[in-house]
């Protein structure tokens, strides 16, 4: 059976709020996230940088931290006040969920801890803000992305992250599962009224397979593409453009200097209203991925950023990416 | 001051829904919202057509009844659940509120009443749901609505509509206000995180301004500039294409037949945190209005759909529309 | 009766080529062009500005002079080899046709001369060439313009200057006349196979009405609008965005600091097979000008920028603009 | 060396202008070019149907004709007058090249001739006129191509194939050749004043590569494919949709029915001042296909139209596409 929402969870998360990713070259870094992408540098220290969409008010929705390895550090959501900082805490500990208060420049109360599958996250309450660029158009470089969306994470127990996250509260929207059975491969969850802000699918995890900016339209993505090819990452874009089935985002996928993965989508559909079901596709169905056109690389269905100190499991579902072979001519 | 939002709501409500109006002929209205706008007719019965957005799960967000004058007659709100409505229902009437029950077909529990303003309106928590064409791209016409997003109703009171919505749960966006002053001139209202739901501006009230849809992006916009000119009604187009600084959108705006007023619009910017202040416009600021290129038609300005045995009041403050005169060199 | 092309002409025009402006603030102009416009600044002297659309091999196709009044300086064309020119010149003497040759720095061989209602005229065979840049994506600014494509003249004798320049090998592929008659009150003339190269239109003349530059879609245009709003200019346009009936273009239409008028467009059909006839336009017809929405302001109907030393004189037709004044409800 | 432009032609053309393909279901091939690409049909008989771009006067620019293999017939390009026909036939007569006067409907004179690389082609003046629908916006369906552009055909001699078109006046805008030599794998040449009309490419020979249809925008390739996807033609696209390093165009590819291949893409640069260079790009150089993302498929590669009764002979150089397995991580 599918897991169910929790309608009335321990405490209130809003949204997918921040992220945080050490790298090997800080400034080549900034560099590709402010000139290839076109995102916007709110403030920089000796070993970080702090980045966020043009509409954003928020702070920061990217943090580059100086690191050895490559390394994808925290998933951030956002929650509704500290109280809820604070009902969170309290769940944890009564759950036995490994967790730590902790202090960061320009967020409010933070929380930290490791989902059942091994997905480091953070939660805040709040950040200071800065004014919204997004009418400032003379400074709109590349794709132009407008805020951080989502979150799509690798895991070998798609069933567990979901029980899990649905507990909290979140909604799922769509889903693929093995044909005629509920057997989970990825499931689509959101608690901002749209599709997703939080994903998992099967694979050997965890990992941060990427994490998703909003652009305007369809022309800023190829806009996007352009600029990447122009600026000598023309051979990092790992997918797209192309058209999901799950969730009818317009795509495009880039890896950072570290292979770190950012998408640019068009923004998905409303789903707000309780009478709305989660839309299934079978895992049978080559178009719950793309509706059109040439299948992901290889790079983009195998390669993903991992988590410090975590172990990656295999999955216990066996995947099998779209015959790409096939497509291709090449047996 | 300016009004406060009332964080425990006596009811949930969700987000803009569906409007009713109307018409005096409904199949050129039908055909107009159909074939003009790009709406989807989910039903018809001898008396009313049932329209949505592509995105659009629920039933209808646009229903046209057959009428002898051209009303606006409802704008409609989704609440969470039917327990909300039992709730309302308490709430009005304790409050000392003109309500009704009344049963609307393929609608859930539906609530009617009459906001402080004198604005029509009506609460439902579910609806039946139909697929979504959102992916029937070969079936997009014009503008290709995605879904009903907002409504901008013009009132003798800004800031008694302002303070009844607040205090249903409601948060403020952005606002105009006199210079120096916390004057309110207009107030953009928000339950769905983003900038707006329920919109007021002082004017002779109640009266619906226009009720707005999504659309994919600029270009579509423009093409529905064009099918409307290719249809025979280019002369409808009464404000656009432009862009608005207070809520960021691009838009168009178009009369129907009866002289109704949609909006197209580009989807605004998310508005969730707690932190972030409504933005302020003094009301001498023109660019609130427009960031560039021709102001609004004094069509736009001063024409609006009324609400049936509704008498009209002069507003509070006296208006005047941007120096279109001196723009266009008339004097 | 409608002039005929003349299909043996005595030296090839090949296109539209480059138009000088003498601007009264060199600087404010040149900032103008690059960073609202997004002209690419190929080389600056003490005294000028050379700059090209994107995609333009060659040197330049906009000279600002610094000047002490706003002016019109030259209409710019093509010839195909040096030999045109030196056929040019036999012709314009033995035709008792003011001309002179010049020296113009990065240009070939190049001939003045003033057309018999006054437009001054240049005509050049070669330039010196510069890389293409429409592959710098990275560079692209606000429009992206790409490439110089036409002028329009606005003129008191159209029939004159449509004989004189048909006369030299020009194709008409548009025009306006009274209804019922062949009276000419504007033509679209064009050499490089598709709608114009040059437009003469009735009024108060000699005056250039604007130069034009086509950009990659529509979404460029709007985005060009939001750039000049951003930058402090959204005042300055004067019209659109809009479709024109005549020739297809979606235009927009900004005042450069001196109020010299430059039209943003996508490009317009092709036009090359003998038998396509030109397009006719009765005078009374509204959607010649534009298939929907708002007319021009009055800006753009009485406005223009003189040639040096030319006397005005008024038009041989007596020009009625649209019914702007209808359209706004201002009587 | 480079082959040299004939620029006293022994007749002159104008542009590309119309193919025509047999198909082996004329119903299900008329239904995908008119539903999935948005061509427009200009009329049907038992055997053929004829259809032409949004923008185009001519009576025709595709003829799919009822057949029991499917095969390309003929590559159509335009002459400017009846006595270009003549002429062409007088010069095929000296030269010892296989021609022949046929009868077309719609069309003037007609000369079909055989080119020393074996392609099929046909000249001719002129064709009857239909009005052009650019301005029926609410009838674009699909890409909503505009008009035919250009050819590519695969050759075994682009060398031979290139001296020959360049002898009857074509200029070449950009190449492909061995790096540090003029050895010719590619050649793109033009008479129409863009980029081509007619492109040579090195593979197994003579075969048609693709036919052309420029689309408005990139939006208008993106709605193709999500059309494409609707339709059931999703995997028929076997290439982008990308960006071409050659020409600059956004691309997207489509297979017919029948495997015949057509592009969608936007339109290219202005290539009409004699001073300007051809384009050389070293068959190294990967970028010259295309500026970012996958590389085409194998389908895309080796697989074209046959001309009825050719023989194909293996290309005098050895080619081999990009390397895909590197890309998509396949060893």
């Amino acid at each position: 059976m599918l897991p169910m929402t929790n309608f009335s969870p321990p405490f209130a998360i809003t949204r997918a709020s921040h992220v945080s990713l050490s790298v090997t070259d800080l400034e080549a870094s900034r560099d590709f996230y402010r000139d290839v992408i076109g995102l916007v540098v709110t403030e920089e220290t000796d070993d970080a940088v702090y980045l966020r969409g043009l509409e954003e008010a928020a702070h920061h929705s990217l943090v580059l931290e100086r690191g050895t390895d490559a390394k994808a550090l925290r998933v951030g959501l956002r929650v509704r006040t500290d109280a809820d900082i604070i009902a969170a805490e309290r769940h944890f500990a009564s759950a036995g969920i490994e967790h730590e208060r902790v202090e960061k420049p320009f967020q409010g109360p933070t929380l930290q801890f490791r989902d059942p599958v091994g997905t480091h996250m953070e939660l805040t309450s709040s950040m200071q803000t800065v004014p919204r660029k997004m009418q400032a158009f003379d400074e709109f470089v590349a794709g132009a992305p407008q805020r951080l969306d989502h979150y799509q994470v690798v895991t070998y127990d798609v069933q567990a992250a979901t029980d899990f996250w649905m507990g909290l509260g979140m909604r799922m929207s769509e889903y693929t599962a093995t044909d005629g059975t509920d057997e989970l491969w990825g499931t689509w969850m959101e608690v901002k009224g749209n599709t997703h802000d939080l994903v998992f699918t099967n694979g050997r995890g965890p990992r941060l397979h990427h994490f998703a900016y909003t652009v305007p339209d369809g022309l800023s993505l190829l806009h996007a593409a352009d600029v990447a090819g122009a600026k000598g990452f023309g051979d990092e874009i790992d997918r797209g453009p192309g058209r999901h089935g799950i969730s009818n985002a317009l795509f495009l996928y880039l890896r950072d200097p570290d292979q770190h993965r950012i998408e640019l989508f068009t923004t998905h559909y409303q789903f707000i209203d309780l009478e709305d079901e989660p839309l299934r596709w079978d895992v049978s169905n080559p178009k719950r991925a793309q509706l059109w056109g040439m299948p992901a690389s290889n790079r983009w269905f195998f390669e993903a950023s991992e988590f410090p100190g975590e172990t990656l499991t295999e999955p216990l579902l066996q995947a099998t990416p779209p015959t790409l072979e096939a497509y291709l001519g090449l047996h």
